[in-house]
């Protein structure tokens, strides 16, 4: 993808930040588009390369063309999203303006300066059936249980009709439970990095429910991968790829190996117990054989090695 | 329905202001809540009483809320709505900012304020895969072709997310071609009264495509008295029912007996040909036979009959 100008979506936040760092260091030329009220400049201040950003919030149609116009992506890798689950359950309104609206305004943008394909992105920890198989395939039925879930849902249908109606290009990732250095700890997603947090700081850990639902987790580097692979391969077979582990971890289980990754002994941090919340599936395991087959993506970084650099990025902050 | 309270979104449009109508009819306190941008005061002249309007964008989410905290509706009948597919097709963000975040804010605010049931608007004729089977049952697959037939497919995954996360009682009228007075015979959609006003005003209908393309089309009084048969059942079976008359009729029929109606000589007014439009079905005819059987709607108004009363209509305008 050397020589190519990739535009990022979000690129200031958690996840978008590591596109952009993978993409500067192929030598991309990237314009960053981020709002920055969950993202931040700081999270690029390490990128090498050839990285500008500017700061606009994609519900705004006429700025999000004005820098289609001005930068003409060739890729476009598209992040910007509300990510929070129990937010979008108290404002699906909110969760749907900018996910729904602010993607059509990202996908018609993408269509008019004829970018070559579009990286969406989706959940694949929210949008299944809760009846689908385990670890669940692509294939599986779609039935998500959040507005949040559904507003990807519904983003996944208007990439459908913007390729079916214009010609767009565009392929969707499914993420599982990204985790890794610059997740916000201070917010109410991100459940490692709160649990690395609160490890940190000496206090225990909370679970809600009883903590046996599972998780797919995935370092984020491995995501970053996975956005840059399926952009450079020539004809993608489908246009949904889940991208995850394929290993199921239950809430539990991450309590005890995030003790054990920052040297703590798990009987010191017994979990504090807490209602369990509605919107969220019990079981979630992504069926990943899709994307290993086709996106040549080499291993996941493995949980405990994972949880260790997303400690050691905690400390260093 | 008798001393209920019903509110409803759209009421000063064409088919709005036929439920209101009829509403109106029955001695219901109806709160009508239009932007006017496509309605009118003047749609709701004629009716009777206790009928009130506020003017409100449903996209303000404020504003909606307000104006059901105050009128406290029983009912909901959800009209408003952007119902121009080729519109759609060149701006798919301003038709899914009113139809899908518009009806958001409804939905939740009915859902807030305990309304009985939301009888909720879809199309029929956009939203069914065009492998469908004819007529098509309302469990056939669902591929809309416009960005309208998809805004209005989200709003139904919407009313699902709301009936399964907050128990709101949406039932889904899935529309043929909705023809009848007061529909607007100077836009671009309406079929029927386009043709109407332009024989009437001695002028050559313009058909796109050859003419082949079929519809089913339905009297307005009809999908008005099917809104207050939902609205009054005890207990829906199904979410989603077909409003239509299950009657297939080709353009080139609907000139010939527009003509017919109007008392004039159909090979005085051959068609004028004009280019096939994007994003519209090429057949549409709905299977009627599950609102038939649960709703206990009368005959629907015959095609000549209807097309008679819309040119009476427009003639003493």
């Amino acid at each position: 993808m050397a020589a190519e100008r990739a535009l990022v979506t979000g690129g200031a936040g958690f996840i978008g930040s590591s596109v952009v760092e993978a993409l500067g260091d192929r030598g991309t030329s990237v314009l960053v588009v981020d709002d920055l009220s969950t993202g931040s400049a700081a999270n690029l201040h390490h990128v090498g390369g050839d990285v500008e950003m500017v700061k606009l919030d994609i519900r705004d149609a006429a700025l999000v063309q004005e820098a289609f116009d001005d930068f003409r992506p060739d890729v476009v890798f598209h992040l910007a999203a509300r990510t929070d689950v129990r937010a979008s359950m108290a404002d699906p309104h909110d969760d749907a303006s900018v996910n729904v609206l602010g993607s059509i305004n990202v996908f018609a943008a993408a269509a008019r300066v004829r970018a070559r394909r579009v990286v969406n992105t989706s959940t694949g920890g929210a949008i299944y059936s809760p009846t689908a198989p385990i670890p669940t395939p692509e294939t599986a039925p779609v039935a998500p249980l959040s507005a949040y879930g559904l507003s990807k849902r519904v983003v996944e249908e208007y990439a459908d009709w913007f390729r079916s109606s214009s010609g767009l290009d565009v392929v969707t990732l499914r993420y599982g439970n990204v985790y890794g250095p610059r997740q916000d700890p201070t917010g109410d997603a991100g459940v490692v990095a709160i649990f690395c947090e609160r490890l940190l700081t000496g206090r225990r850990p909370v679970v809600f429910g009883d903590g046996t639902q599972t998780r797919d987790f995935v370092y984020v580097a491995d995501v970053a991968a996975a956005n840059l692979a399926v952009a450079a391969i020539k004809d993608p077979r489908h246009r949904v790829y889940n991208i995850g582990t394929g290993v199921e971890v239950s809430i539990l289980e991450l309590v005890r190996a995030t003790a054990l990754a920052a040297g703590v002994d798990p009987r010191s941090v017994p979990p504090l117990p807490a209602p369990a919340r509605s919107g969220e599936v019990f079981r979630s395991c992504l069926d990943v054989r899709r994307a290993a087959a086709e996106l040549e993506l080499g291993r996941p970084v493995p949980l405990v090695e994972g949880l260790h650099r997303t400690l050691e990025w905690i400390t260093a902050r």
